[in-house]
């Protein structure tokens, strides 16, 4: 039940992302976990099935942050309502024009900073974040190198506009990324790390960039890796080219670039210039084996969960 | 014998500096390495003894790069005509009027970025660019802690006005640090590398920047080191510390920034607001072994070589 000030929402839809994993894990991190007995976070669509707060009614539709779960309350200055008329689905809010739309936008407008006729490469690069970073290299006028898993993943990059894409899963690997990055790398979005940091390593440029949102290849490693210890080859790296390392999480940026991303982001979707693909997991009780699947790349696309 | 539109000069002091270790290597970097048989490359201080140059007499003294060897030509566009009476050693355009010091201040300014009552800590602190950077941070506003090796340097950072000082080489050198940082560290300007690193990688606050323009640890290492490979750990910490690790070297900066150093730095200077240290081997036939006893860090200050 609502109080005063409070509405109930039937949870509809439920974004799975990378970064949950974190809260599933008591190692120090940005964010404190999620207890064990505690409601999952996670970003939603819910509806509004009880209103006791003004401006908000039965049937609205409002971006919340319900978590996994079918039912949550919030206050109204929590949730954003969203227009199911605008002529894009309600689910682009968690995903192109969300959390990971955002994500893309503010690493590469303000840490990677192509300039035009640059390579950027992005591996993940079938996800929300990686999609739209390909996509946002080629209208800021940059070349665009996408990495994913897997012949129908790299035909779909190539198919919304990235100019090569390269499949991390192929023997070839290695040769196929240097056949698609003649020039080098000026800027490559970290989100996976692994054998595809490997990679793209010693192809990286002098002044190249390296916006870091994840690490998707080692969430689930408890033990240090095997010898011999790389840090001064990197640091020697990040030297000798003069590289850009930068850690970023995309709420550092959203207070002063959101607003800008949504007004810019908004209309490219609707036009078509920035293309996006979702795939669904059918009710919260196939969230977890979902959840695990995205860690594995099974899935194709922002990933959501139909709740309801 | 210079020819027309050159000066002959007699190099009266000539600069020592790290970087210069990567020139007698054929590892890959930035610059290409000296040829076996060449002249090694260098900062000095020149003497003009023949011109058939306008603007440079006999007897001028002149900030040229002409490298280990007892007499230089040069254009005048390649050197800086220095003023013997303005106040100050001519020597301090090796130092802290010079690349070193300019080094620091590029740093610091332009990607360590500190603000009033952040830390900034800094190895080598008792060289040309660790004292500059220690200096430049109080003036700026920020907390100064230097690393260097012996009492003795320590004793010295204090006096110069750095707020803290860790002597690397103490058996408590990690406990030392940690209670000389007890807010943790906001810049971490890193020029050592090695053990140092290792004792400041897990005091590094969220958002930290890290202006990495040396790694003279490394030097001399021809093979990787023993793991674990702390890699991931550390591009792990960039992700959750939301860190920046930027590698630079000063010739990046000069064009835009050079300018706007001397002007503000040479007050300082005469003023002792920033004050230096400098120590000299003398003849060039020492050089090659105050070269190394540098990597050492046998040297106490600016290293010079007064060659006549």
């Amino acid at each position: 039940m609502p109080r005063d000030g409070q509405v109930l929402l039937r949870t509809r839809y439920l974004s799975l992302d990378p970064y949950m994993r974190g809260r599933m894990s008591d190692v120090p991190s940005y964010a404190p976990p999620v207890e064990v007995g505690g409601v999952m976070v996670g970003g939603t669509i819910g509806e509004v099935v009880e209103s006791r707060a003004d401006g908000l009614a039965p049937g609205d539709l409002v971006l919340a942050y319900s978590g996994w779960q079918r039912y949550g309350v919030a206050r109204p200055a929590a949730v954003r309502k969203l227009d199911p008329d605008a002529g894009l689905p309600v689910t682009t809010a968690l995903g192109v024009l969300g959390m990971p739309g955002f994500t893309a936008y503010a690493g590469l407008t303000q840490i990677g900073r192509p300039r035009p006729g640059e390579t950027v490469v992005v591996a993940a690069a079938s996800g929300p974040v990686g999609a739209t970073v390909g996509q946002l290299a080629r209208i800021l006028g940059a070349r665009a190198v996408g990495i994913a898993g897997g012949p129908e993943k790299s035909a779909y990059l190539r198919s919304i506009g990235f100019d090569a894409a390269v499949d991390h899963r192929s023997a070839s690997f290695e040769a196929d990324l240097a056949a698609a990055t003649p020039d080098g790398i000026d800027v490559y979005f970290e989100n996976v790390g692994g054998h595809v940091w490997d990679a793209v390593f010693p192809r990286l440029n002098p002044f190249a960039r390296i916006p870091l949102c994840g690490l998707v290849a080692h969430y689930n490693e408890t033990a240090p890796a095997a010898g011999p210890d790389r840090v001064q080859a990197l640091m020697t790296a990040i030297l000798k080219k003069s590289l850009t390392v930068r850690g970023f999480i995309q709420n550092e940026f959203a207070a002063s670039l959101e607003p800008e991303f949504l007004q810019r982001a908004t209309p490219w979707v609707r036009d078509g210039e920035l293309q996006y693909r979702e795939c669904f997991a059918e009710g919260l009780e196939n969230a977890p084996e979902a959840f695990v699947g995205m860690l594995e790349g099974h899935n194709f696309g922002k990933l959501l969960v139909r709740v309801s």
